[in-house]
């Protein structure tokens, strides 16, 4: 689907709610989410513009909504998967109908406290009830970069790297919304390769910058997708931080991968930007120099380019921007990704979330986690007044920030932010 | 808590119900499952007793439950979760309760046509909603056998497995109940070494033979059991099904674990006995030779004498029993394993499902899959009529079995049982 089919993508757009030039919520953009007022009991379903919330509840309330041909209850539920389930015609129904409503000289302008809430007066919620997580590993240059950290002695790259977008199930549990304060998570380590292992707070601990999307349609039990139809199967896109334990991860990820060095915690970026938002910055994925099988092979564009920041900011508050990356440079794309997770007959449902795998570049300023831009902890990261690190202290604060900017709009997914406690 | 405070578990107890002295499930038993007779939409809450399943939801209905003060509406709930999340007293007191109503002389006898249906006149459903799923590695001797076999000319046995009760995070959307047919999966497997892999459906399908236990209590993020209280935190157990595509495995766990070569299907049993029914077959466990940190030490018997059995079923519906194993027999025990789990602060919910690992003993017809009882495929397994298989052919059943025996009483789980379809 071209981009000029979304009438609500159109760069010319105005809406009554100022928004300034930088905001990655312009009326384009009209990310999904779940945001409570008063406390966590009235959660409920929001689209954000500026710096407003637009409440989907009293929408309905008010009765701006009759276009919408479904049940509107669903935008009183605490989670987005309801309003998933009603499938692509009625997300891209409910988004041209609040383009419209959104736009000046709209009748909402009138009744616009009534629905508008100030970002700053609201608290978000995990967007989703998650199904099943899945963690890719996509993104060659930190494949490439972990491969040449823990296994000096081998070629870098596992011999199914080029024919298989990795990955594994990772835990659904853990995943909590930006702002989530996180202890540092205790376990076993072997801080020397000649003694016994101990028991102690992680001493290597690790951000990952990555995107995730929120699976729209199910599947059911022995089908499969196709390229060609897997993004039809995507909701929409968050920027996601996979915490890892370094340490705990290399003594226990043999043979049978990951499992507490990142099941203590992964952070969520609140707002669902829509893949049909993102229309406009479809890119082409990078060539991949291998023949991949059949089933792999793709023909249109199935990248976007998704500029990723992360801020280190220590206890002083102080931010230092230590990583520029971006999503175009993955080397899997999404419809492979999903094409892959299916191919044996997995089904996937409504609100599983797959993250890409840490998103690193060519440059090392775009490297997308800590023990790549330290080279495995052997060099220290300058912050600002004087402040390095080689891994996350006790009080660090890292924010990853994603946005897609062209000559006309930008569209942006806002940040997931976290903050690391003593371990408990 | 010892065994003779469950005035439920007294063997000196009857039924009106007739059980059969080779029945799993005796009026001690009495385990808790969905069925649903009519269609599907009606499904609820049911104990097993003998070749009957006792309908939770008509029992209130008469006015049978009025001792238990909890909301009756979790019995017509189509899951355990509701029920489960009440805690581990209502479980007590709602097993106690239904002992007393299906004892001889109790008023029930009279109700009966009304409470009990016959298991042939049922369907049973997944008795849980899955959470999380994660599968552990939990036995010696599967352990060194398939080190063995995929590592040759290595240790057996990874330097981290006497450490760390290993495991892996595991599909939870592919969990279906027993006797749900399953297609052959397809994906990437590497046939000869020297040359690329291929698209195909699996040619190596096995079973693997688990039981997995049912989170009753759960735990906030940040949060971590104790060896001593971890089985607090557990509900239920059942016999479950791991079913491995050993070439799609092989080819693509690592780094990061199995993936697809697990996540088309896991096969649970429909009954889940509750570690109360379980009491009398408590053991301990095998001697661990490498003393453990502190925080997996333990004291009490963590283990469970329960024998289990798997059949194959050629198309020609003859059964060959193919192994003979115990749940004893593993190394590492559920409370070790969840206190491992939950050590870095990761959250459990209740309805998260942890499975053992294939449980394999010493003696060869004590493994619990097919790559362990044909030696990695280099040897046939001998069936009944002269039928001989190395991995699971199209149209073959596996069925397994789990049981407690002593002089006076059988606890036992029943069968889970899955049928392989051609791929599709």
């Amino acid at each position: 689907m071209s981009v000029h089919t979304f009438k609500a993508n159109n760069p010319a757009l105005k809406s009554f709610v100022e928004v300034s030039k930088d905001s990655d919520f312009p009326i384009q953009n009209l990310p999904f989410g779940i945001f409570s007022t008063d406390n966590a009991q009235d959660a409920r379903v929001g689209i954000r513009i500026g710096d407003f919330v637009l409440d989907m509840s009293q929408l309905s309330e008010l009765n701006f909504l009759g276009d919408l041909n479904f049940d509107h209850s669903v935008f009183y539920e605490n989670i987005l998967n309801p309003f998933i389930e009603l499938g692509q015609t009625n997300w891209r129904a409910t988004r041209e109908k609040v383009s419209e409503l959104l736009q000046v000289g709209s009748d909402l302008e009138q009744q616009k406290d009534s629905v508008l809430f100030p970002v700053a007066n609201v608290t978000m919620h995990l967007p989703v009830k998650v199904g099943d997580y899945t963690d890719f590993y996509s993104s060659i240059e930190h494949a490439t970069n972990l491969g040449k950290l823990f296994r000096p002695n081998a070629e870098a790259l596992m011999p199914n790297w080029k024919h298989i977008p990795v990955g594994y199930h990772g835990r659904a549990s853990s995943i909590v919304i930006s702002g989530t304060e996180i202890h540092r998570p205790k376990g076993q380590i072997k801080p020397n390769p000649d003694e016994a292992p101990i028991f102690s707070p992680c001493k290597t601990l690790d951000f990952e910058l990555e995107m995730a999307f929120i699976v729209g349609k199910a599947t059911k039990l022995g089908d499969s997708v196709t390229v060609d139809t897997a993004e039809d199967h995507i909701f929409g896109m968050t920027v996601f931080n996979d915490w890892s334990a370094r340490d705990i991860q290399k003594w226990e990820y043999v043979p049978l991968g990951p499992f507490l060095g990142k099941s203590f915690a992964s952070s969520m970026s609140p707002w669902v930007v829509t893949l049909d938002a993102l229309e406009p910055f479809r890119v082409a994925s990078p060539k991949q120099d291998s023949e991949v099988l059949d089933y792999l092979k793709y023909t249109k564009k199935h990248n976007f380019n998704i500029s990723l920041e992360v801020d280190f900011i220590p206890e002083n508050g102080e931010a230092t921007t230590i990583s520029h990356s971006s999503f175009k440079y993955l080397y899997w794309n999404m419809a492979q990704q999903l094409t892959h997770h299916t191919v044996n007959g997995c089904n996937i449902n409504v609100g599983d979330v797959c993250a890409s795998g840490t998103i690193s570049g060519k440059d090392e300023n775009s490297y997308g986690s800590l023990i790549e831009l330290t080279q495995g902890g052997k060099k220290m990261i300058p912050l600002k007044n004087g402040v390095e690190r080689k891994f996350i202290q006790d009080n660090d604060t890292i924010v990853m920030r994603g946005f897609c900017q062209n000559d006309s709009v930008r569209i942006g997914f806002g940040e997931v932010s976290g903050k690391i406690l003593p371990a408990k």
